[in-house]
């Protein structure tokens, strides 16, 4: 990814909310000679730091799971919050109208190796796991247990347990930081006022604050 | 991408219209060795029925326009509107129990070949359609002619203008139409109520209408 310097995101906990907030990622890799993709709530195990892992399933349909004995580097993307920019929200515009749109977003792309189970524990643990967290803010959550085992053992036997070991991450944060402030606040207030796209409020908030997913 | 025949979305008006409110693709290349994708704001220019072109342009320092002569084929993800959709939403939880926690998306993978420009008019008029395609909707939508046309011309020069020619699409439309009425719509009235996410009230309102991005 083209990433200069000042949108380079280098705190690593801020790029774990991302993923947090957003966990559907495009888990890219390269099947028979053709680009390919497919979108998978992860988990992320551990600490972005120090070699976390991001955790999964998939359909056992599904050919990627095959993938993990190529042992080639696949790539995840976690798309973040994004929304078009107008020049018209810059206070600057009226003083030289020298200004052009942007787009601005939040995206993080995680890289590693992918490895499978089949053990029905395992992959009994993964679902637990994704359960608990995604059904964590609710008031009543649901889980695993909810549901009969025997019907359960028969969802397991139908999916595969992924991780994906991370060897590297790349992240851009484009939320108008390389502003002067009155532009950049004047693209947080214009894009909240218009709310042009459902991710839009988000992102001025995320303009406003100069911060991550979570804190905006 | 795994896409069973129940998923697959086959309206390329729809998908035509996920691309037009979700923009920011992910075009994804492989680059000495290595995946790698940019997120770049896409304008879908002519009917994807047949063979129309993403347009879209840009840093003349990032690289990927140079993959261009390598005559590679390029993948562009647009993920629209997902969301977790917990099984207590579904009123045959109370009957039987047997149910699990789904994610539900909509995405659609574009590929094809990338050509670019470096021709000044060519990259103008690029932008220009960007450009009134992003203001579109606004009250006074900004132009390119807004700007002096030196400081244009400037900006011009830092750019690459790049076209996708579409060899083919896939999408796919997880969006709980496997699942009988009663469940599909207590999923729908679920998210909605508890809007977990940016994008969760858009998918309650897809789930509810089975439809797709703009008429939703």
């Amino acid at each position: 990814m083209y990433n200069p310097k000042h949108f380079e995101q280098g705190d690593l906990s801020v790029v774990s909310a991302l993923i947090a907030h957003f966990p559907l990622g495009a888990l890219v890799t390269t099947q028979n000679g053709s680009l390919e993709a497919d979108h998978i709530p992860f988990l992320l195990d551990g600490d972005l730091a120090s070699g976390a892992k991001l955790i999964g399933h998939v359909a056992k349909n599904n050919p990627v799971w095959q993938l993990a004995s190529a042992d080639a580097e696949c790539m995840v993307i976690f798309q973040g919050p994004n929304a078009y920019i107008s020049p018209s929200w810059y206070p600057s515009k009226q003083v030289h109208h020298e200004v052009v749109p942007t787009y601005n977003y939040a995206v993080a792309h995680v890289y590693g190796k992918l490895t499978v189970s089949h053990d029905p524990q395992t992959k009994l643990e993964i679902v637990d796991q994704l359960t608990a967290s995604m059904e964590g803010g609710r008031k009543e959550p649901w889980g695993v247990l909810d549901a009969p085992a025997g019907y359960i053992d028969k969802m397991l036997e139908a999916i595969v347990g992924i991780e994906l070991s991370v060897t590297r991450i790349q992240a851009k944060w484009k939320i108008s930081q390389n502003r002067e402030d009155r532009d950049r606040l004047g693209a947080a207030k214009g894009l909240a006022s218009e709310a042009p796209s459902p991710t839009a409020a988000h992102m001025a908030r995320m303009i406003e604050a100069k911060t991550g997913i979570g804190q905006a």
